[in-house]
């Protein structure tokens, strides 16, 4: 049920101040391109680590930052998590006291469910919703921030039923004014649709190196005919351990369910590829390749496909 | 044995007629790279399809191109195969009456078990030798083709037996001129070895595309949610798939024995977090991680890891 415990009346985005949690790649970028557009009154950074306040500060990432959460949190009218899920999590419960009344509270997370959970806990006087921007790269932390990153990412939006509708279209404008666009989704459909198309590309990615490295230990020269078929597909497997672990211990059902559709084709090719069932084979081969091109013309340079655009 | 029956002299590269056998992404860009940079006294082009010789003749991609195997041939002192594996072994057989006297013949095919069997059957006039340069692009055609293409790519030389060192030096001296690397392996530790680095992580992304279709038969949404990271994962999937019949159905073995040694590691992944088992699932991902960025490090631009360099 929507939630009048507070104040409906929410400052505009160019009156708030926003205090972002976590100043990482996600947490940096988001920092960055807010404080660059300056589209809001302030940027406010928390960090666990002394290093990444100075660093944020002196690098003008944000216009404050401090290691102290009540500091951090008492005037902010947007809070954005970015931290990694587990992280994230706990940091729910021990900031629930210290949210201002009517603030918004979301994050960045890459899995839902249990984030729409903790959420769903938060005090009354809170609003609550969930996101997750569809973008980032296998470098992590501040130095790898990028006022960029979300320029044309896919922003999903998971409202809560207590959230009111004022607090999604400000979360929405968020994800608008740096660069990215808005998608409702529903926690549970975001999280299988994720396995699919993240997740689980990461898990193949990892078991590609190992695989390559059980080859490399009886042939080292493997390392040296990797081409850029190789370098592309294994680039997630260079993601950041803590987030990626957090991820899929927050996503596993899905995970494990994807990983399970994935073996299946990848044994449908192995049997046609054995049997030399060329024909089998070339229609696999034929509708992978038809579909990639159709997501990704060869001519447009543009990152994803965006039919909800 | 090495064979004696023609003239040993052969002429510097500066003064051969290089003959370049199917005009797609890999012969066109190596004539492009050839004649930009006048490395020989005359590059012809064999194509069975007209469009393709004159495509080629106009934009100069060639000094000279025909549709007529005898006239392609009768004057090169270098000829380079490259066409899809298949019709590489079918054109050794076919065109061995029109080789010139001496001339060194090569590919650029992706296995080299098959072509070094049929090279090895060509008459005892020719210098047969296998190549294959570590480059390539989802893309396909002349078209596509880049004079850089071979810039820094790993360009891996199979001698036979019967092929005379002056061949050997010859070849590598042809993929030093167009900015590669050579590397000398036997054909089958070579066939081995780019299963693992480069035809199953096609397989893996074909495999990936097709898990994701299914998917979106349930919920097209999946596709909008796709981020760099399924882009990256996905690409090799556009690969030409006539190409790539031809290469895994010319090294089914150990393409089939590295899905093996995949499979294994995707079955310990999922165990490992199935079982919610966080030491077994981390050490995997740190294992992964650790070997991804030794082989590209983040501060490095370069493509490939090559120590042998």
């Amino acid at each position: 049920m929507p939630n009048d415990d507070f104040d409906p009346a929410f400052p505009p985005l160019a009156q708030a101040q926003i205090t972002i949690v976590g100043l990482g790649l996600m947490g940096g970028s988001l920092a960055m391109r807010l404080k660059a557009d300056a589209t809001c009154r302030r940027v406010v950074g928390l960090s666990h680590r002394e290093a990444t306040v100075t660093a944020a500060t002196r690098q003008g990432v944000v216009d404050w930052a401090t290691t102290d959460p009540a500091a951090a949190l008492a005037h902010a009218d947007i809070v954005v998590l970015s931290t990694p899920v587990r992280i994230l999590l706990r940091q729910l419960q021990d900031f629930a006291p210290l949210f201002k009344p009517g603030a918004i509270v979301t994050d960045v997370g890459s899995t839902k469910g249990d984030i729409t959970a903790a959420l769903a806990a938060l005090p009354a006087h809170v609003r609550p919703i969930g996101s997750h921007p569809m973008c980032g790269k296998e470098a992590s932390g501040l130095s790898a921030a990028d006022p960029t990153l979300y320029e044309n990412a896919t922003w999903v939006v998971s409202p809560l039923r207590r959230t009111p509708p004022q607090a999604v279209a400000v979360t929405e404008a968020l994800a608008r004014a740096v660069g990215a666009v808005p998608l409702r989704l529903e926690p549970g459909r975001h999280d299988s649709l994720v396995a699919a198309i993240s997740h689980v590309p990461y898990l193949l990615s990892v078991a590609l190196v190992l695989a390559a490295q059980s080859v490399a230990e009886e042939d080292e020269t493997v390392w040296n005919v990797a081409a850029s078929g190789f370098k592309d597909t294994s680039r997630l497997a260079a993601s950041d351990v803590t987030m990626m672990m957090d991820i899929l211990l927050t996503n596993r059902e899905a995970a494990l369910a994807t990983m399970g559709r994935l073996e299946a084709q990848l044994h449908a090719l192995a049997d046609a590829l054995s049997a030399g069932d060329e024909e089998v084979f070339r229609a696999m081969l034929n509708r992978a390749r038809e579909q990639r091109l159709a997501l990704y013309p060869p001519d447009s340079p543009a990152p994803p496909p965006a039919p909800h655009r």
